[in-house]
């Protein structure tokens, strides 16, 4: 044995000495991510962007960077949590409504075919998100999101969704606001939905999370008690243009860095670089179908209704020096519990 | 002059002694208050909220401040610093359009009757916020504001806008700052139109402005680049229920802290004082016609449309244990510059 046990501690220092190099003496911010140029790039956009003598020097306040959550930073895959929320509350729905119990699409619901479900049109699958996501105040929707993230788990790693979060982009979370970056979330996914766990699942707390917004309107209750009711108004769909509108109207700056994994960030990104200076445009394309899932329809990948990665989007990254996550390649590291 | 000399130097020591004693042992941190009930309210919440060992403490992170801005930051009177922007904005609309030369009501604010320009109706003035606040790119808007800023005075003290904050809301500011607050702007007038100096008047960052908001589209101008464009569609009013609409929108917590001084301000009040625990509601009233302005019609004074306190948000302000701030006996110095 102990032939082995020397060259697993030589191999240890020399990778210890890489990552010594790659960041200049200081611990890797990085280590669930291979070296390569992916790793490279964040972590030479923060050296550059936090060196005072540096030309594309970023002074603190202006040091923002977004994320797209679903399927950049968790996983999407076979369906977007939130959806999974939607149908499981869809029960509680009619039994409030009992006149829905033979409506559709609330009878396919209830039905539990899987297949049926999965055939829902838009249309249908609106009303569904509109009966689960409003009418009721913001409080007790917040109650009803933690009681589901207790208990919910996701099919293939039964595990809570909130586990499913990619080690290597905490890290990148961390590093970026070691180093004075604001890290927001900027999700098509509700606004009000992402905030219930965005602090405890990414240290994000719930002014930075900008996502599709919902009108609400005040009121009081039964006890003259000031509420919020969540109404059926869309203000803004935080998807493709939408997000760097979320962006202004939220934040009121533009990012430096930028992530997403789908055509629904490509403005995002596109909006980051046009700003001066250094910025960071990165994509996950989630190629490992091993570890996680394999979906484009980019580079061959199978097609995806969830979380598209078109291949113009891949052309478009190549041609404009956004960097492009090849999740098998450059991901040592997937989940905390790998 | 030598006993004048020493009589000021006994009166500034007893002062100092005066200081030591309202803060426990610390330098003032509101210099510009007298002492009194609202100062003490003010001292008495931080200290309690943000002492570990009480039962009222606050973990930092919920710690939120709110403040409307004008008339309880900066000066409202005799018109909304906006307001004249948009009114110095029409000659340009005008020329731009040189249809509209002849018609109301750019007419009227072009004939420089400002008796005629003070009795426009509510829809002329939309009509007029449209034409100047919308159809322009964001960074345009910003340009022309700033440009603005820089030589647009004041009609009573001939000083530029951004000038004429009150020290003592800037020293009430710092203070929750210095202890782990994050203060917001709440504001009635536009987001984009405050978020242009806040940062450098108040040191109040972009995204911690939350005002009334318009739509944007995102495009691309002639090169290309993406822009995004004003538009005349108004997400949200925030005045009013506008007001904790506005703050669930875009903070997503309750207030533990909420400054106003006009009926557009009693639902945010409301809301951040029906959260558990030691919460803070303060109210500025405008009792000083020499040093600056009075009106109410609260308690007497006169009517303003501008800025509007009136007898019964005096009356529930009392009742519900919102402090009032008179600006005549609680305020020492009105402005840095007094």
């Amino acid at each position: 044995m102990k032939p082995i046990h020397r060259f697993n501690c030589a191999c240890w220092s020399a990778l210890a000495l890489t990552g010594i190099i790659t960041t200049a003496g200081a611990q890797d911010p990085l280590p669930s991510w291979n070296e390569g140029a992916a790793k490279r790039a964040i972590i030479h956009f923060v050296q550059t962007t936090t060196d005072s003598g540096s030309t594309n020097f970023v002074p603190p306040e202006e040091r923002i960077a977004t994320f797209d959550q679903d399927g950049t930073l968790w996983v999407e895959k076979p369906m977007y949590a939130q959806v999974m929320y939607c149908l499981d509350r869809v029960p509680a729905v009619v039994a409030a409504k009992p006149e829905l119990k033979n409506v559709e699409p609330f009878k396919t619901v209830l039905s539990g075919n899987r297949e049926a479900i999965a055939r829902l049109s838009m249309k249908d699958l609106e009303k569904i998100l509109m009966a689960t996501l409003t009418g009721m105040t913001t409080d007790q929707f917040r109650s009803e999101v933690k009681k589901w993230l207790a208990t919910a788990k996701d099919p293939r790693w039964h595990r809570p969704y909130p586990e499913l979060t990619y080690q290597p982009m905490q890290e990148v979370l961390k590093y970026l606001r070691a180093n004075g970056y604001k890290t927001y979330i900027v999700t098509g996914g509700g606004q009000d939905f992402v905030r219930v766990y965005a602090e405890q699942t990414y240290g994000i707390p719930p002014e930075q999370v900008v996502g599709t917004m919902g009108g609400v309107s005040y009121g009081y209750d039964q006890d003259g008690k000031p509420v919020l009711t969540k109404d059926p108004k869309l203000l803004l769909n935080d998807n493709n243009a939408g997000k760097p509108e979320g962006i202004h109207l939220m934040i009121g700056r533009q990012p430096y860095a930028a992530f997403g994994n789908s055509t629904g960030d490509r403005e995002m990104l596109e909006y980051t670089k046009a700003g001066d200076g250094v910025r960071l445009a990165m994509l996950l394309l989630h190629d490992d179908v091993g570890r996680e899932y394999a979906y484009g329809p980019a580079q061959g990948l199978p097609d995806s209704k969830v979380g598209t990665f078109t291949q113009e989007l891949y052309d478009e990254a190549k041609h404009k020096g956004w960097t492009v996550i090849s999740m098998k390649d450059d991901w040592k590291r997937i989940f905390s519990f790998d």
